[in-house]
Order: C-alpha cells, then sequence, then structure tokens
C-alpha cells in the first residue's frame, strides 16, 4: 500500500479545504450562504454520517454550522469537532433561521431539495424583514466531488483491494463452479469483501449465468451453473464510504467459438475505452472510443449502457461518461470503463475497472487479470 | 407457515387495485392522472424494480403507462406485463408529453419530485394549448402503503421468520461470545439471514457491545464482546421487498443488578407499547403508553427518540410514532415497537418487534423470545 497522505490523517483539514473551494463558489454566485441539504455532500465537506443532517456554508471563512438531531449529539461532535454544531429536527430550516435575521441571499440544492421541502422553507422566509432570497447552487458539491484528493483515492484503492482479495480468494476455493446457485457466489463474494475490510458492499451483487448474463442488471437467483455458462460479476466494496466497482466475466469448463469471439471484442473496447481516459476528455469522445469498436464489429445493438460513470461517496456519481454526456474527464477524476455485448437468451459479457484519471496514463485501481478465462 | 392469498399468487391483481384505489384520489383531487416518480411507489404499484421509471395514473380506468429506460426492456415486460410501457430516459417528463395535448391536470409527488425536476417539467408545458398544470398529489400512495395486504402481510412475515431464524442460529453456535468482535457478529447474521431466504437486508446491521450499547445507532466495529457486556442487536431481513426490524439485548457471561434493572424496564416499556397498538388508536398516545413507564423510573432523559415507525418496502416508512407523531394508526398498519434506555458510557437495552396493528390484539411477526437473557 502507498504511504498515507495527509489528508487521510487528517481528514478534518481535507473538509475545512473542500469548505473554502465551496466558499469561493458561493461568493461567485453572489450568495451569502448555502444550505447543504443532501447528505452525500454534507459527509463530504464534514465527515459526518448520520442519517439527518444539513451543513451552513458561508460565503466569508466564519459561521458554519452543521445541524443534526437529537439522536446524534455525540457523534456529530466526534466526526465534527471542527464545526459548531446546532441540534434541531428540520435541519435546513434550523439553519436558515440562524442566518435569517441579516436578510441574506442563500444557496440551496434544487437537485436535492424536494419541491414539499423548498415550499416549506420559502414560507418559512416569507415577508421576512429584511428579505430572505433563496437561489439555486447547482451541483456545486458534486463538481468539486469528482476530482479526488490522495485520501480519497488512498480509500478506493483499498475498496478495489477488498474486491479482488475477495475474488481471487473465491476462485481459488473453486465457489465460481458448476453446480453452485448465482446467489451462493453472491453471498460468498461478499462474505469475502467484508473479510477484507470492507465496510459495506457497494451495491447489490451482481452473478448472473447462462443466458441471465444476457440482462445487464440481472439479480442473483437459484439458478444453477453450468459448465459451458457465462458467469458475470458485478461487484464492489465500501472503504471508509468510498465504492469500488469492478465485473469480470468468466466461462465454465469448457468455451465456446462464439464465447471466446465476444469477449475478446468486449476486451478490445474496455482497453480502447481506458486509453481514452486522460485529463480534459470530451466524455462523449471517451465514450466513443470503446463504442466504435464494438459498433466497427456488428454488435453496436447489444450494447445497452454508457461506458462509465464516476465512483466515490455514491456508486454513482459525475461524470457519466455515455453518449449522452457533456462536459470532459477533469485530472483526478476516479470513473469505471464497462462496456458489455449481451446477446438475449444466449450470454454476455462486460469488463469493468474503476481507475483514475491522470496525466500520461490512467492509474488503474482494479488488478484483477482479465484476459480470457475458462475456469 | 400460513397459506398464500390470492394477492400473493395474483400479484397483478394486487397491483391493479391499489392503482384503482389510487384513481379515486386522483379523481378527488380533481386531476386528470398523477405521475408517480417515487420509484418505491411505482413498485408498490405495479411490482416494477428497476432503477429508472415513473407511471401514469389516469383519473379513468383506461391509459396507465409505465416509463423506463432501454436497460429494463424485458424487465418491465416480465414484471409488469399488464401496464403498457412506454420507452424513454427522462420517464416524467416522457409520461407528461403523452397526456399533454388534452391540456390536463396531473397531480405529482413533490415530496419525492426535486425542484430541479419539478421546474423541468413545468418548462416542458409552459405555453402550451390547451394548458397543462401541475398540482400536488401528497402522499397519496404513502398512505395506502400503511395498510397492508395480506401478501405484504405474508412477505413481512417471511422476512421477519428469517431474521429469527439466523438469530437463533447464530446464538446456538456461539456466535455472540467473549472474544468475538462487533463485527463478526453482524456477518455470521447477515449469512444466516441470507441463508434463510433474504434477499437483501434491511439496513445496516447494528453490533455494539459494552458501552458501544449506550450509542443508539452504533455500527458496528472490531470492539470485542466482553464478559458483563451488554450485546444489542438491532438487524433485519428483506424478502420480496418487504423489510423486517427488530431489536434483541443480550448480556455475556454474567448480568449486573443495573443491568438487569434497565432490562426490566425497557422490557415493560415495550410490552406496554406493543399493548397499546389498536385500529384508530392516535400514534401520540402509543407513543406515550410506553414513554411514561420509561419516565416513571426516571430515565426518561435516555430514551432519545420514538417509539416506531412502519416497516414496508422501505425499512422507514408511514406512520411514525412518535411524540411528534400525527394521525392514528390503521387497521392492517405494520409498525415497530422499540424503546429504548441508553447510560453512556455503560451501555444501552432496546427491545423491537414487527407487529400489524389488528382489531383486538396486534399481531405480533418477530417471534424471537424476550425475557431477559445472560448468554
Amino acid at each position: 500500500m502507498t504511504a498515507l497522505t495527509p489528508s487521510v490523517t487528517d481528514p478534518h483539514a481535507a473538509h475545512q479545504a473542500r469548505r473554502d473551494l465551496l466558499r469561493v463558489h458561493i461568493a461567485t454566485l453572489g450568495a451569502d450562504a448555502a444550505v447543504i441539504g443532501d447528505l452525500v455532500n454534507v459527509r463530504y465537506l464534514t465527515g459526518f454520517t448520520g442519517s439527518n443532517a444539513a451543513l451552513l456554508v458561508s460565503a466569508s471563512a466564519e459561521g458554519d454550522r452543521i445541524c443534526t438531531d437529537g439522536r446524534y449529539v455525540t457523534q456529530v461532535g466526534e466526526q465534527v469537532p471542527d464545526v459548531e454544531a446546532v441540534i434541531g429536527r428540520d435541519c435546513p430550516g434550523t439553519l436558515l433561521d440562524l442566518v435569517a435575521p441579516s436578510g441574506p441571499t442563500v444557496a440551496v440544492e434544487e437537485h436535492a431539495l424536494t419541491v414539499t421541502a423548498w415550499r416549506a422553507l420559502t414560507e418559512r422566509t416569507e415577508g421576512a424583514q429584511p428579505p430572505v432570497r433563496l437561489v439555486a447552487l447547482g451541483r456545486a458539491v458534486e463538481n468539486l466531488r469528482m476530482v479526488k484528493d490522495d485520501g480519497e483515492v488512498e480509500l478506493l484503492r483499498q475498496a478495489c483491494q477488498a474486491a479482488d482479495v475477495a475474488l481471487a480468494t473465491i476462485i481459488e476455493r473453486g465457489v465460481i463452479a458448476p453446480g453452485q446457485t448465482e446467489r451462493q457466489v453472491a453471498r460468498s463474494l461478499e462474505w469475502e469483501m467484508y473479510a477484507c475490510g470492507a465496510d459495506d458492499i457497494s451495491f447489490e451483487t451482481i452473478v448472473a449465468a447462462g443466458a441471465n448474463s444476457a440482462v445487464p442488471h440481472h439479480r442473483p437467483t437459484d439458478a444453477i451453473l453450468a459448465t459451458g455458462d457465462f458467469v458475470k460479476i458485478d461487484f464492489g466494496a465500501v472503504v471508509g464510504g468510498y465504492h469500488s466497482d469492478m465485473t469480470r466475466t468468466y466461462v465454465l469448463g469448457s468455451a465456446a467459438d462464439w464465447q471466446h469471439e465476444i469477449y475478446e471484442l468486449v476486451a478490445a473496447a474496455q482497453a480502447a475505452g481506458r486509453a481514452a481516459l486522460s485529463p480534459d476528455a470530451p466524455v462523449v469522445e471517451v465514450d466513443a472510443a470503446a463504442r466504435s469498436v464494438i459498433d466497427d464489429a456488428g454488435y453496436g445493438e447489444n450494447y445497452v449502457h454508457g461506458l462509465g460513470h464516476g465512483v466515490g461517496l455514491e456508486i454513482h456519481e459525475a461524470p457519466g461518461i455515455g453518449k449522452l454526456g457533456t462536459g470532459t474527464l477533469p485530472c483526478g477524476a476516479a470513473v469505471t470503463v464497462e462496456p458489455g455485448v449481451y446477446l438475449p437468451g444466449r450470454g454476455g459479457v462486460r469488463i469493468e475497472d474503476t481507475l483514475v484519471v491522470r496525466a500520461g496514463a490512467p492509474e488503474l485501481l482494479t488488478t484483477t487479470d482479465k484476459t480470457f478465462s475458462v475456469i
């Protein structure tokens, strides 16, 4: 493992640095403060992991406050010693009341705020003198979250490693074998990820055998693995809140020519997608780099999803990498590259890694071998 | 197990019946249709489990449509054969476009719709002739979901049974014992729930030993269980989408008098709470029935949360049972009863069952013994 960076050993400094970056954005909007209501964003900016919270970030360096309810009095003090805590149940409303007397302009996360909650905030400040103005913050925090600092990359690396080791362990133990069920393979993999230090699984593990492998997001069933099946396994581990995401597809016992053929096609597309990851690359071009390989082979209609997505505190976050994506890849973004080809009724292949966009070549966090394997 | 009811063997009939009840509400609002965007509500009304969907429910019996994206073409056909599917990425917008030409009044779930999504819908129909009007549906579907039909109760029963059997299994195997870590106990319990037929776990399993048991929502750590510890275990299983929720607290090896005392206090409060569950009981009175037992013993400040909550397709749903709750318990509601007493630095006790509100006595779905136990 790499040496720990300052932001891992001093998470509070990292949180403070993120709030300071947000402050710049708040000032740019002409706002006096922002009320952050999205819990993942609150965690990113403070480290707080409770299930009810909001954060007030002031345009000036003073006046940040975190609000949570009575269940989390102890926890907020431990996790966020550097921001003054306020206790209340309606967290965004409580924080808005704090700043209302000065008649501020307050930016809110309209994409994370329900219409009902927004109406309540609006009514709360209606007729206030001096007036309170609510404006849209936009996805400012999600945009900051795209670029991972060293501490975040270290957690992603640990999460990817837990998944890599877990998969190697169950393969070595012969768990992915004819006679086992999809569910048994999924549960064994999850057990091993926990044994490797995962705090949680990233999402419901996908194990899809035989014709089920042609369903992109198949849920594991009691279907029994059989010789000649494709077995597609899409899974991940969470470490310190950070999600890994990987897919491998194997053939059991002996492979048919068509299986080898579509596997190599997807592998070539995945390699092309990885090679296209570079700072400032438009996401549509990264998607096209992989997609054109599959299109050119005549399987374009069998590749029914985007190439990848950002990963971090959420399993799906910015940037999205697909045909309809917008923008470019920032240096330091953590993303997946996961093309697939699905032949309904026969089987499908997906190959997916988690990587970090770097100058030069991307940094590969998923280290499991991906050459065509019959197991 | 009880005999299967028609709604289990014919889920489509149950979904149709729920949509018909919603139609009555839509007509009452004076609306022509509702666009349901909350995924849990879409599942409740159709059985669809994909991660992107919206449902159009028409005030008349004709015209219901479900929208999802290209990844789910096969799945929506299999899960929802009785509602015509439309494929699109922006599901609420796609459905709104379908009905817009007639200039309808469309009810939307403002509590589940973000301000950003709502603005997009509003802009989409701006200037339309005849005009399209968006109104608030309110929590109509959540209110329907409070009352469980026989099929839902059967799934909850199976979910509760998976949790009961899993706990009994790990106790029998000696997993809850000095020397084990909180995490090991949590992972073993989850493994056994899956072995008992759980599709998923209800939420992150809480195993809290010793002083950690005084933290209401402690996450399992590598803390080692020791003789004399309280071990508080709060967990649940998901079967067919339905969540069970239970808590048991044990003492390891030998118990001190104070442990016995607060255990019996919480047990008495829990019994009082269960006894207060009856159709049409105001939720604040149900909460008070249990809380007064703890208050009278002088531990009121150590009971820092509500008495319980509804359970079903979500782990927390209506009705909430707490000091600040509103409304009454409908007959057929599935709820938890879970008082606790937490002594910071020493330890805490919570005892929780899942039950169904019935005329006469509530139906207890959690069957694990809850007499004071030293294991």
